[in-house]
């Protein structure tokens, strides 16, 4: 059987769901093509680091053809799929047609302002590695800016940071935010009262990482308090003109910078399908991680819509994509051996979540735990997780340098 | 006496001569201001492996604010000087006056294109880390396109790197280029034939490095040919249209790449100052480093013209302004204690020039050097000279990885 013989896969994505499908198929008796608009995969969970300024993008990016390299059965294409044709089984991508025996979609997420085209166009967001730049860029200038403004309110409007989502992500970006200015810019700007710098956290809900058990909400809670992070629940935000931030309740912030983390949506692509789309532009996939009607098309990761055994639509998570694409490449092993297709289970293995430079919260083997414990658990978790041993390494000397020094070197303004 | 009545120097620029020059004056009886319209550092010798992903942006630029934290009679302000008033003595930045009782002019080169626009318009430079991270960004492009080009006459084009130049940057761009594609891309692009890339070399005079002695320029041709780098003496670029090269003696050579080393000048502020001008649109400095005229403004670095004893101007490199930052601030304390100004002299610390993962040249305490040993002196040298002890380390660990295990990590290819 020669290599043209074999049936050619087409991975749409190189995330944590493509990514793990693609190694995972390694041995298998498959033509890969991986396909992605970028040429590294993302660590996304660090990226709110890029934008706080405490890694940079190559600590958590890492070249695809590099990691791909002594995989034999796997070519990678950059680039942008266009449109998917699911009758005649091909993609279009930068302009040229790639036919297709199965196709793994696991293009991810996007954010989603929910029709809010004020916040799309005056605030910032943390998706890829040019908005955490773009994200960086401005919470330095800003400071540069304040450090010379002589109107107190112009001033105070520039060192108010208000970030959206009471999310992971949110919590996060508000922690390391604050900490960043009470341990760092508190020294870089003498010129400055760095008393009139505020973080500000504001989540539409009732509480912040609502999806965690009660005792890490609360934990989460007191720990970003004890920051300094002001935290605004059942605040929802109606407008940004990049001036003023207007809530719900018809009270108004000043501020330049508004970070946006409320909200994922399954990236556009998906709409284009014909698909079933549930709630955040999912497709909705079998159990087996199948699309209705197309048995050789596997949708995995943020794209997919599929409901936990309890009738709760899985959430949008590295974890879920991951296991997801290791499910989806070993259902695609069966059905190349004719063997039945086998419905995905998700393990929930945790959840984590940090407070800035030394205090997280984290539910793991059923135990919940917080502060600095919980902080250890995240860091050593992390650095296994990235890949490649230099990274790791350089990823260690940075966290430990930064935690011994509060020390952070990467605070460069580029232009775009 | 009060902080107020300390004499006001304002030093335009943060490369080597002004940050020299700054922290000189660290306990000097002075206030100074610092200006930049970047908020770093930026270690300008080794920017050349920025674009040719050896290293990434935060290993080569250091934010002032972190390196002047604890120079207390030092003020930092990031902008662009719009104007410079010699007669009222003061400068305008982001709008606003900054007067000054001394002015230390530092404000470096830009590239000179000798009025070719269409090497400005479609050419790269390597000049700060924007077009460092532009030129990485179109090379790996350009891997990418191959890889998927199948007229083998737009592959070669796109496979083909015209760097034009023979002086140092252009040699060792042209060198790690040339490394770069025999030992990374020949593995990392399996559906390329390697052999259709070509790094060529364009120096319009007679020989490589003219400024070093004979046997180091001829050590640098070799070293550079072993390399499969094509050298191309007494060939001047006359036109370059982004797929064309057209040469002096009619020659053209296909290309969609021509990275642009062969010129530098002062940056354009020395032009509207109303002084004298000489070559490269520099200032005719005296031998104090004053302006005629003017001897409350020094002026030092690339901006500056200045003779060596033997009637030769210096050369426009970093071991030159880092001695004149250091000597401008000593006349200037000079000037404030009333003692006479002493004139600079260059003291040659040698030559050192690098040729890909592990040759160079070197011309030091009178011996010449080439190969291995050169690339010891040339890394060790380097690497104490970065700022920071974090960077050191980070600079090192990349440079022992890659020379170990022929390896970059950072082709990344991020979008502008």
């Amino acid at each position: 059987m020669t290599t043209r013989q074999l049936p050619h896969i087409v991975i749409v994505g190189a995330g944590f769901a493509g990514l793990t499908a693609a190694k995972r198929l390694k041995n298998a008796p498959l033509r890969i093509t991986l396909v992605d608009r970028n040429n590294y995969h993302l660590f996304q969970p660090l990226l709110y680091q890029v934008a706080i300024t405490g890694l940079v993008p190559s600590q958590i990016a890492y070249p695809l053809r590099t990691i791909f390299r002594k995989q034999k059965n796997l070519t990678f294409r950059m680039g942008e799929v266009t449109s998917i044709n699911l009758q005649e089984k091909y993609v279009k991508l930068n302009g040229s047609v790639i036919a297709y025996d199965y196709l793994l979609l696991a293009v991810g997420g996007e954010t989603e302002f929910f029709g809010m085209e004020s916040v799309r166009e005056h605030g910032f967001q943390i998706k890829d590695i040019e908005s955490a730049v773009a994200t960086r860029n401005h919470l330095l200038q800003m400071f540069e800016k304040a450090s010379r403004e002589t109107d107190a309110a112009k001033r105070r409007a520039m060192l108010t940071f208000v970030v959206v989502g009471g999310g992971p992500t949110g919590v996060e970006t508000s922690g390391a935010l604050a900490e960043l200015i009470a341990h760092v810019m508190r020294k870089e700007y003498p010129e400055l009262d760095i008393r009139e710098a505020r973080v500000i956290l504001l989540e539409a809900g009732k509480a912040l990482i609502a999806s965690y058990p009660e005792e890490l909400r609360r934990a989460t809670f007191q720990l970003l308090q004890k920051k300094n992070v002001e935290i605004r629940l059942g605040a929802r935000l109606m407008e940004y003109n990049g001036q003023r931030v207007s809530l719900g309740d018809g009270t108004e912030i000043r501020t330049n910078t508004v970070i946006w983390t409320a909200g994922v949506r399954a990236a556009g692509i998906t709409e284009r399908l014909g698909a079933a789309a549930a709630g955040s532009g999912r497709v909705r996939s079998e159990a087996t991680l199948q699309l209705p009607d197309h048995p050789e098309v596997y949708v995995v990761g943020d794209a997919a819509y599929l409901e936990n055994g309890d009738g709760q639509p899985l959430p949008m998570l590295s974890t879920v994509a991951i296991q997801q694409g290791k499910a989806a490449a070993e259902n695609i092993l069966r059905a190349i051996r004719g063997v039945k297709q086998k419905p995905f289970r998700y393990k929930d293995p945790g959840l984590l979540a940090t407070i800035g430079r030394n205090a997280a919260v984290a539910r793991i083997w059923g135990l919940s735990f917080s502060g600095f414990v919980a902080w250890l658990i995240w860091v050593g978790l992390h650095i296994y997780r990235i890949i490649g041993f230099r990274n790791r390494l350089v990823v260690l000397i940075n966290w430990a340098w930064d935690y011994f020094f509060y020390d952070n070197q990467v605070r460069l303004i580029t232009r775009e």
